[in-house]
């Protein structure tokens, strides 16, 4: 094994070509084997093996900064920096997913949103430059994220400093996650193709009279050979036009080519564009085999047939997915679109049956959302299936185009709350605070697959402003039946008859947290405090007949999957004091920082976002106050019920203490 | 006068080319007499005057859409479409500075950020397409908002649907608000050079051969005056590369040539890009002869010099941009960045002082943010100053860019808070509540210059985290001096030492508002109500002191210049639930909702967020809750203190009634 003798880039140096080849084999064999094992991104990591093993060989990480767009593709990339044990890989105490700084010094973007790495490469060679660095800064971006805007606009800046070092390398696979879409894709498949180069050698001439090429005389570039050809740095297309240099295009798999095209981009002395063909997948018979990219990010797989180890029940997505369908039947009006993500976030089916009225706008989340309130106005009912992460880039457009226009678009956020196990930049758990700003927008967290279905339902009817229904990842749990309705929200449980006049506690649910809030609930009861669960369904606008309910408790508590600062139990703790209703309140939710990778019910547990801790804080602060914080209708409706709260309050009760899952100071 | 006899476009039809001479004429000399006198978009909009002209006669608002990025340029548009009022323009009750379907059905975007146009005309092409309509969408972008990475997004979708018809207007002077930048104003500027035509018509007939015209024979085409071939359509440069066809470069200036690029466009049957050449401020020489932008937007002017009627005082932005040059010079690690907005944003003279050190990354707000990250990464430390409402755009950059990789970042946010007259796009309202979701990012809100000056040293010492430093637009009030300090918090006004023991209100200002909040507190005194006022400077985190300081009083009140929902006030109110401190809070601050334009003191009014108004909500707080809601602590400190309370406070306590400004449902 030569792999095993790989403890940083520079034990690359001294291999031959054939050992290079015999290393990339090894890789590849290491990678089906671990994440069949611990599931991850199989088919990008299979695809860009050469191409990492020649960056490394070609640029002098960590002084050079090797920059990976995206990093889901960055396991070739830990393995060749001393970084072998996959064993745990997302899995909490294990390998991140991605790039992570503590880790290795040799990962410098963590972030998993794809299109950042031109505008970190930007701002780090303009660094070096102000300081007189000669270190190489290198980014590798795949074409799918060049569709996104970030990345125009970083190519529009380093394209204004000509004399600016920096190795843009575009992954050019034709697939983002799906087929790559647009006109860039087209420009992209034009320079693929062979008739691309016999236009471009047509012009070689007349191209170099006016290109200096650093240290390679003329007649040597124009004699040379095709392959040789292919690594000269010349004018082409768009690239042109806006002012880069390119190379290519380069076979992603051969590592010779890469390297002599990538020595050259690194002596040029000014941006300068590689454009490297891979194939996703590559070396793995299923993921080759495979057209919808199952093999982007998989879960545990055989490996040898790249089938699924355990077959998943329904979940989140296909429950949307399928309902979906079912509304495109009914309405005509109904549109669907996607930021290359067509098959994980359920339009797969959407799309076979109306190809017309499923738009992929490619990695643009913007513009998915400017087009829907287009589409809106145009009179069309647009739903946007994303990411929760995901629409944070959006949104400025969901704000000013969307809703300031009031327009009926349909955001459904996939992958909200604590998805786990793919680290800081995946969790869904800013959308609930985030979208609260919005005036008109409506969010639904729907509990379980009948209330994904009714609520976007409910949802696509709203044509006069923005509507989100958002939803966890992964397998949905057991229906969880409402036992009675109060305004617009579900009664999941009542308590007691003895209780029922003056309950302790009001628990608001939100989303998919219902069965944990429910046991939260029989915690209480055992400990004696009586509780209503209500989920809101709708959690923006706060329901008009909360304040009211909320009166007739001790205290509040609210519970959700998302962070805490400003999420829902903020805004029923605003809702409250608007209506001078002054009565504690404890918010559980997700502490303000970024969370580790580890397993949802890790990061759960270790959050504090459990039902034992829950219930355990909130006998604490029961006990507290025991019958203080009374409002007037609250102290009418004791004095007619009379005053349990004595026996749970006296000169003992408990200390005051920090009651709250975690403290809001970050 | 021809134009007041302009009721609407279809009055345009019957003018001869001499009268729609006349016309523009007419309207530039209205709008240097209108803008002179109430302020506004002056230099846009004398730019477009033809242009706009033209757009109308040839399409069909309202069937067809007319769609004008950014809507500064919209005037000349609304002196066409029946709005020749402009006495009160950008005043309450008056026109709106920007496109406004409330105010004609000829408008349809309302959002002021720039880049938008090109994904709303996607869109709604894409709805005419669908429906079956022949309606045609048109829409009108600078050369400045194309740098932009939505516009990228969009053309990216808009050249993949060869058949869906769809004109873009580049409306290309040269600048967007400063000179436009980067590799695509190199490509513009090569189109519009006569070397970009020469090298075009040498390239004409091999062009003619590949490409059908429609509804021109070729001969005709290749044997058109000169001027014929700019309007002939025809794959061009970087727009070819991604399959958009090509008018142009057409002078703008020009109704007939413009008329003549329109039509053809329009009948062309796909996306096509028909590039205009204007000049800002055309035909005003004050204007013309202005180097700096001044007259992009404008106050009050004297029309025959162009100089200002009234001086104005110190504003925030000088005193930052001062400061900045002084910083610039003791720290050589400090750099700027601009987002096509060097002057108004106050980098004039740092940029004049420090070159090489200022960054004007174009209308790319995603890009300056990441790009800040490489740079602080790279040992520098940036200072993005923007104004509030346009960092929206760069939210997901600011969370999981810079701050997931805890980049010394500083974000000047200026204009932050009501900014009034240019309507609901243009305030800074959201940061505060968008901001408070960011973990470890520090928000500093100075109330006066002093403040400015000592906070953003504060900030640019912070290396490990980002910060933002957030003022208000125009003047800078007086200097509100701090009578102690408690924490981090500046103590603004004591109680009368007769209620310092047990005063009633904590009244927390937010930046700005401290003069208002001062009032407030002599209002209330005036009831005996006894304040103190803290002014928490970094107001996230919330100073550790603040729940301890709150328990000593009665009543905590919140004051803040951004939108309530998730704002200062609701973060102080979770501060004090988790330390356990359950007392009244009122949090005042702008209602959910987007404002109309006003003066910001007419806005202020209409949303209750005045002195009187808050310390007459106050008042019946204080007077209903009375000597309820006691923690433990103040229990024991008013036994000690003998009890006040009772005095305002019994049987006929005021009635429970929404005590905050507005509530919070929107």
């Amino acid at each position: 094994m030569l792999l095993t003798h790989i403890r940083g880039p520079r034990d690359l140096d001294r291999l031959t070509p054939e050992q290079l080849d015999q290393l990339a084999a090894e890789i590849r064999t290491f990678l089906v084997d671990a994440v069949s094992k611990t599931g991850g991104h199989l088919g990008p990591n299979l695809g860009v093996v050469e191409l990492t093993i020649a960056l490394h060989r070609v640029f002098d990480s960590p002084r050079d900064k090797v920059l990976l767009d995206t990093g889901h593709q960055s396991y070739v990339h830990k393995l060749l920096t001393g970084r072998q044990d996959f064993s745990k890989l997302k899995s909490k105490g294990g390998l991140s997913g991605y790039p992570s700084r503590a880790e290795s010094e040799h990962d410098v973007i963590e972030n998993s949103h794809a299109s950042t790495v031109l505008g970190w490469a930007e701002g780090l060679a303009k660094a070096n430059e102000l300081l007189g660095k000669q270190d190489h800064v290198v980014a590798v971006i795949g074409d799918g994220a060049l569709t996104g805007g970030m990345a125009w606009e970083a190519l529009n800046n380093i394209a204004a400093a000509k004399n600016r070092p920096l190795v843009i390398v575009v992954n050019d696979n034709e697939r983002s996650y799906s087929p790559t879409i647009g006109g860039l894709a087209n420009h992209l498949a034009t320079l693929r193709t062979t008739d691309g180069y016999e236009r471009f050698l047509a012009r070689g001439k007349d191209i170099l009279e006016r290109t200096p090429v650093v240290g390679r005389p003329l007649y040597e570039t124009l004699h040379g050979a095709k392959k040789g050809l292919k690594d000269f740095i010349a004018p082409q297309g768009m690239f042109e036009d806006l002012g880069l240099k390119y190379v290519g295009p380069i076979d992603g798999h051969d590592i010779e080519a890469l390297e002599s095209a990538l020595q050259r981009a690194k002596r040029f002395g000014g941006p300068v564009i590689v454009h490297c063909l891979t194939e996703k997948g590559r070396g793995y018979t299923p993921a080759e085999q495979d057209e919808t990219d199952r093999f982007h990010g998989i879960g545990p797989i055989h490996p040898d047939t790249g089938l699924p180890i355990t077959a998943a029940g329904a979940d989140w997505t296909s429950v949307f997915g399928e309902e979906m369908v079912r509304l495109g039947e009914e309405r005509e009006d109904i549109v669907a679109i996607t930021a290359a993500m067509l098959h994980p976030v359920g339009l797969t089916k959407f799309a076979e049956r109306f190809p017309d009225r499923v738009f992929d706008v490619g990695i643009a989340e913007q513009h998915a959302a400017v087009s829907a309130a287009g589409l809106a106005t145009g009179g069309l009912h647009p739903v946007f299936a994303v990411y929760a992460t995901f629409l944070n880039r959006a949104f400025d457009q969901v704000l000013m185009d969307v809703a300031l226009h009031r327009c009926g678009v349909t955001f459904v956020l996939d992958r909200a709350g604590i998805t786990g196990t793919d680290g800081a930049s995946h969790n869904g758990m800013w959308d609930l605070s985030l979208l609260q700003v919005v005036p008109g927008l409506r969010i639904a967290a729907p509990r379980d697959a009948d209330q994904v279905r009714a609520q976007l339902r409910e949802a696509v009817e709203v044509e006069d402003a923005p509507t989100v229904v958002r939803y966890s990842k992964g397998a949905v749990g057991p229906a969880v039946r409402a036992v009675g309705r109060i305004g617009g929200m579900d009664v999941l449980r009542e308590p007691a008859p003895a209780d029922a006049e003056r309950p302790d506690v009001l628990l608001v649910s939100v989303g998919a947290l219902a069965p944990m809030c429910l046991e939260v609930a029989d915690l209480l009861d055992k400990q004696g405090i009586s509780t209503t669960v209500v989920d809101p369904r709708w959690v923006k606008p706060v329901d008009e007949e909360l304040p009211a309910l909320a009166e007739r408790h001790r205290v509040v508590v609210t519970v959700e999957d998302n962070i805490r600062v400003g999420g829902v139990g903020s805004a029923i703790a605003q809702a409250l004091r608007d209506s001078g209703v002054d009565m504690p309140l404890r918010d559980f939710g997700i502490p303000p920082r970024f969370l580790d990778h580890a397993s949802r019910k890790e990061v759960m547990a270790e959050i504090g976002l459990t039902a034992p801790d829950i219930a355990r804080q909130v006998t604490g602060l029961v006990s507290r106050i025991g019958g203080r914080y009374e409002s007037d209708a609250a102290q009418s409706a004791e004095s007619a019920g009379a005053g349990r709260s004595a026996e749970r309050t006296g000169p003992g009760a408990a200390p005051k203490a920090p009651t709250a899952a975690e403290p809001v100071r970050d």
